[in-house]
């Protein structure tokens, strides 16, 4: 019994409860609850971000504060690493999870994957809180082409 | 940057975000968000509960079940023991936390003693579906006397 199920199962129960109150059936419902969880994500993800030791703060490269949501962030939530980061030097960075842990425990057909979305908002709005916290404003989508892997496309938005 | 406090802003979203949007202002939309709240502890509850390995399913005495959630499942969701654990012998037992994790953050003046309740249904649901899980039936409740002390109060449903 570890504390990775107690956030995996209160997760799926928060997806669970925001579908079935908030949600009409048609597409507006579901974009209404997608960005709630991505609101409740990004407020994490500050709180999260305000708790890291003072050095952390201190990154001075982009790159590096990618890196540390690829390594560090993910352990802390997920227990294990982001399996790759990649960008186009230009602001765009794209991180790949090849058995993203929120979205295993759905059935693996390809008939799951229209229900995908609803399992990526909260953490789309954790990686965009944590950077927010580290004072990068960005855009964070995610996409799945086959569960479980997920890539989450980190878009810096410069001011 | 730990797990506890994952779970902890999450689960401070998860009242905010009921709050927000689900209650009535008055005590029947109260009602409606404690009882969702109680539900999916519930559920996490019981989800933990099958997790657990085998020989703890062998529990024998009632007892025996209420220390494990004194011990394991606080350790596993709060990282700390629950202080103490009194019984009337007769199905009815009190569990106090001196500290309770999801009050600490709170201030501690009596005027918020009120709002104290959506900070315990969850707590309620999680005890009651691990229970629930290992073959008991109960009902849960909490009270707080001065925050952060809070008293779970489990009193066991005989078939």
């Amino acid at each position: 019994m570890a504390d990775a199920a107690l956030f995996e199962f209160l997760h799926m129960e928060m997806v669970a409860e925001l579908w079935a109150h908030h949600s009409d059936p048609g597409p507006g419902g579901q974009k209404m609850s997608l960005s709630v969880l991505e609101g409740m994500g990004f407020r994490v993800g500050q709180a999260l971000g305000e708790r890291l030791p003072q050095e952390t703060l201190a990154f001075r490269e982009e790159l590096d504060v990618l890196k540390f949501l690829c390594k560090d962030l993910w352990v802390a939530v997920f227990q294990k690493q982001m399996d790759s980061l990649r960008t186009n030097h230009q602001g765009t960075y794209v991180l790949q999870d090849n058995s993203f842990p929120l979205l295993i425990r759905m059935a693996s057909g390809p008939q799951y994957l229209e229900e995908a979305p609803k399992f990526l908002a909260f953490t789309c709005g954790l990686l965009r809180g944590t950077l927010s916290t580290l004072g990068i404003k960005s855009l964070v989508t995610a996409s799945v082409a086959s569960l479980p892997t997920c890539k989450f496309q980190v878009v810096i938005q410069k001011t």
